[in-house]
């Protein structure tokens, strides 16, 4: 994997835990010159065990790399953009893996960094945390969302070369506060509802009888209330106003469902679980066409508003050359 | 396997869908002699195609068994009960696979029935529904709850044989009242979750990108609503005042979260996850030990309550054995 003509491409990661550390241990299956670094002595000391190169302190870490991923708890991504942002040079590409994203762009951009900051979140990962629970093929074929911005695009489209070629994740370009109402409903709402669910099971009377008939629609509704509570209140709180607003909708779905069972409607009940059911059919089932889409050096706005559309419409993109400044994308888009 | 010593075991399962198609598969499989009936003409022959015994009329399938599985949509248990207990003599065994229990629990005593019918609910499935779904091993150590009633001893003794011998399940002793309040919240509650998110996702403007980025964790949150709307709805409908008071508890706990993130209180967040996640940490992790109990003949009442204590303690019955009028269980209790 190069991504200057020629040379071999150096990476690091700075936080090596669930995330970080399953994009260090795929960098360096890939064949990536990578070094890692965390915080924490004892997770610097497994990655040297697990073969990884792994630098004792973050400047050397990321000193002459062309890339740096950064990952590690929400609240600490902005001081860590900064830090590595004076430790690298103006042509080392940074982006992060935060499950929010509209306030480190802000951040990002009011640093002046946004030419080569891209804002990052690939979506995957287990209610495990910790560089033991790290897995090179944890991103294969998931969905990977990248925030295109008008004035970096250069650095955006040399990532999704990157996360296409060397993860196989789908990138979905995706303003960042865009980024933040949709995972506001995709995966913060989920968590909350497991929260509420397990949390009320958990003071019930009933407790003990409940978790003995837990089947499978209870475990799999509450398995992400296992997840570590500092990281789930951590995302939960990087995204408070998207998440309360995504809440005010299941909350009314769900206000009509309880509506339609306290007036014994079996009408209504059958027409709101269609609903549902709709959106798990094509969850299951969505079928893509390929594009192929180019545009030449000066386009950039139409580049940046077709990437928009692409991530609205429930898009992705599988690839990513420039040849003569002029970018192709190879996207899958839903079938109409 | 013989309920009477000395006979093989003459069974008949009325309603051959998802469960009872699967109670009908595993009876087959253990070499009971088993009919089973479907009001649906096609799924009559899919069993017969099998090599499953199939009566074409209701009557013929129950006439001279030992003991005939109730199943298909809830509303219609009532009426198929009464059927059923009109073709059959007094000593045939009678159980249901509905997924409520005090309505049709009540019905049954109200027709006389409690000495031979045993309200039960193996807590299994999947979203897919019919006999093409069913598995002979759906039940294979999933809890399967059976109503003791204190003038329907020894029809419950002689369901426990079967059902921990023959499906190899966990049978968790409950008044029906009782097991409606449990499900309420191990089983009902997910179910309306599931559908209030995936409802209110697929109505969302964003819905498009929301299903891209829809990972494990809206994935298992809207599973179940995926399932077939109508039998959702008759679920819901079965159990309505015992799912609307659950589903203030839980409504509770989801306001608790939200007004802790809508303070910004990083301590309460945590506090209200680390409560959600030990229901999930006993539910991957939880110890039984085994317990022997005896009851002499005229020990009824305390049979009873011991019964409802091992339910109530989340435990499980794995056998019972009746030698010269006393009656032993086998009991798996939760370790302190």
């Amino acid at each position: 994997m190069v991504l200057k003509a020629g040379a071999r491409l150096r990476a690091a990661v700075v936080g090596t835990g669930l995330i970080g550390g399953s994009v260090l241990l795929r960098l360096h299956a890939a064949g990536v010159d990578v070094t890692g670094w965390d915080p924490d002595e004892q997770t610097r000391r497994q990655a040297r065990l697990a073969g990884v190169p792994t630098a004792e302190r973050l400047a050397d870490a990321v000193a002459g790399r062309d890339v740096v991923f950064l990952a590690g708890p929400l609240p600490t991504l902005p001081a860590t953009l900064v830090e590595v942002a004076a430790a690298t040079t103006e042509d080392c590409l940074l982006t992060d893996v935060g499950s929010t994203k509209a306030e480190l762009a802000a951040f990002a951009a009011a640093q002046g960094l946004t030419s080569r900051f891209v804002p990052g979140h690939p979506m995957a990962g287990t209610d495990r945390a910790g560089l033991a629970a790290a897995l090179p093929e944890l991103f294969t074929g998931a969905a990977w969302v990248l925030c295109p911005a008008p004035d970096g695009l250069v650095a955006f489209r040399r990532l999704v070369t990157l996360v296409t070629d060397v993860f196989a994740a789908r990138v979905v370009p995706m303003a960042a506060d865009r980024h933040d109402a949709v995972v506001a409903l995709a995966s913060h709402l989920p968590h909350l509802l497991a929260g509420a669910l397990a949390g009320a099971a958990h003071r019930s009377p009933l407790r003990d009888a409940v978790l003995t008939l837990a089947a499978g629609s209870f475990r799999d509704g509450t398995r992400v209330a296992g997840t570590p509570p500092h990281r789930t209140g951590n995302m939960l709180r990087g995204n408070r106003d998207q998440v309360l607003a995504a809440l005010a909708q299941v909350t009314e779905f769900l206000d009509e469902l309880a509506g339609a069972l306290r007036c014994d409607d079996a009408d209504a009940l059958t027409a709101r679980y269609a609903e549902a059911g709709a959106a798990r059919a094509e969850l299951a089932g969505r079928r893509y066409e390929e594009q192929v889409r180019s545009f030449p050096a000066g386009a950039e706005p139409a580049e940046v508003a077709w990437l928009y559309d692409v991530g609205a419409a429930g898009g992705h993109l599988t690839g990513c050359r420039v040849v003569a400044g002029t970018v192709s994308y190879l996207a899958d888009l839903p079938s109409a």
